[in-house]
């Protein structure tokens, strides 16, 4: 196997590395290993463990996205503020490392007012955008933590993040719904729950114990009480960003199921949506901020 | 020390218990043995390790309110539905107790749509409105999932519940906004949040992640996030709420802080709020509950 370089996305729970030539994927790994469980010193190590059977004689090229960005990760890599391109600024250089890999980590990016930021969400729009040109329009990215992006002219205009998936699974998992939500899915149940947030966003707060007294009274199904609660939380959300997709060109950023839920309660406000699989994306970005780094070798 | 009868107060987290001669409290004694902690068969040993001191000769009455009147605890006392009293049917005897003691526990108030239960409040309700003869108005219960209630010509109307207290620890001890929220408060921060999502609740799931951009980028206090936090939870559980307080004569039972929390709230709001201590409402519903006891005893 001839690695020409190697992809990182380093999130907070997961590190996922792909060998790479050109644009093609030669072999992939992951680990647990993400920033919140690894102490600042152990980067290396962490990321060795999973490509030390890629390395060569030769220095490799490592190109790495996400919160190993941030300033308790690998090597800081400062935000730069919108509105701006996905990708403004060369990736940053981690100081020595082994001398088998040059290691580089794409920046983050911030926006002042409303205060808000972005760690490796951007790599995935530049890949998205590398592929789309002269493409105008919103982009969700759905994930834990998920972003609403403006993009206009190539550059990224403004953002918004939304705790909504930490807060289905805090809900589901820790609160006292957890004994009335479950496996299973009720797609019916989604939609009239995320159309009833959207269109009534103040009861949202109230809308939540009634799974808890539905059960209780009535014995609701746990699949349909998790379809509920995802449909009132991403609801909410779809309420807060209409101003960002109404009307809009629409393009989903994210893992194939999750994308999915998203798309359809988009589609049930008659909205025209795209979605992109997020490894891609990433790859291709990381390949566009490879780029960046040939030049400044 | 001559213990006419013992007031209980018997929720999810905590055991609370008070001896009694008529309406005065002789002693008071708590454990952390609430309905979570406390396996099936286990209620009369985690109660008699309070009250065992207090026990003579002659059989005492017991009287307890809350979780413990669900399905899982000490004796199922089955929801009455609203609209109806605050205490419309008789306590629920408690089979096969230690001698020394006779033990009843009041039943909760059930609404069948929207679905919504309560257990516990329905007692401090009857203790407020024995106090408040011929009250009209509405009626807000902060905790961890709070209620607010309609009471009409000594009735129940409606009433909902808001998980506002439970999302408000979770937030801050388990998202990443642990990281930016801390000790401390900031009236002002406060009265801002709550007015923002009370005006536009939609926007609840866009500022919550705020709350760790601005510390990120603003290095914004800890104590103030927590202000601005409890703030726009709050506010958007008043915007859920308008229709109920809206106009409306307003009591808030609930312990010191967090009532005073509620009611600064809605007096920037133009409401005109009473409050009123928890613990004397329960004591006095608990006592309303006893003299239904001895119509039957």
């Amino acid at each position: 196997m001839n690695t020409e370089w190697i992809a990182v996305d380093w999130g907070t729970s997961h590190l996922r590395v792909w060998a790479m030539q050109g644009e093609s994927v030669l072999d992939r790994a992951q680990s647990d290993r993400g920033m919140a469980r690894v102490a600042k010193g152990d980067f290396q190590v962490a990321l060795l463990d999973l490509i030390e059977g890629w390395l060569g004689r030769e220095p490799v090229d490592v190109v790495a996205c996400g919160m190993v960005g941030a300033r308790q990760g690998w090597v800081e890599a400062p935000y730069t503020s919108v509105p701006c391109a996905a990708m403004p600024v060369d990736p940053i250089r981690v100081p020595d490392t082994d001398p088998r890999i040059r290691a580089f980590v794409v920046p983050g990016l911030k926006q002042l007012s409303p205060p808000d930021v972005m760690r490796g969400e951007e790599t995935q729009i530049a890949g998205f955008l590398a592929g789309h040109q002269n493409w105008d329009g919103v982009i969700c990215l759905p994930g834990t933590h998920t972003k609403w992006v403006q993009v206009s002219a190539g550059e990224v205009i403004s953002f918004r993040t939304f705790m909504t998936g930490e807060m289905f699974e805090l809900l589901q998992a820790q609160s006292v719904l957890k004994h009335s939500v479950g496996e299973g899915w009720d797609e019916a149940a989604f939609v009239e729950a995320a159309a009833d947030t959207l269109s009534k966003p103040e009861q949202l707060a109230a809308r939540l114990f009634g799974l808890r007294a539905a059960d209780l009274l009535h014995g609701q199904d746990a699949g349909t009480a998790r379809a509920r609660l995802s449909g009132l939380l991403i609801g909410a959300e779809l309420a807060a960003t209409r101003a960002y997709w109404l009307g809009q060109q629409i393009a989903i950023i994210g893992a194939e199921g999750l994308s999915g839920v998203y798309a359809m309660a988009l589609q049930h406000q008659g909205a025209f949506v795209e979605t992109t699989n997020s490894t891609q994306s990433t790859l291709a970005g990381l390949s566009q901020a490879r780029k960046l780094t040939r030049q400044i070798a």
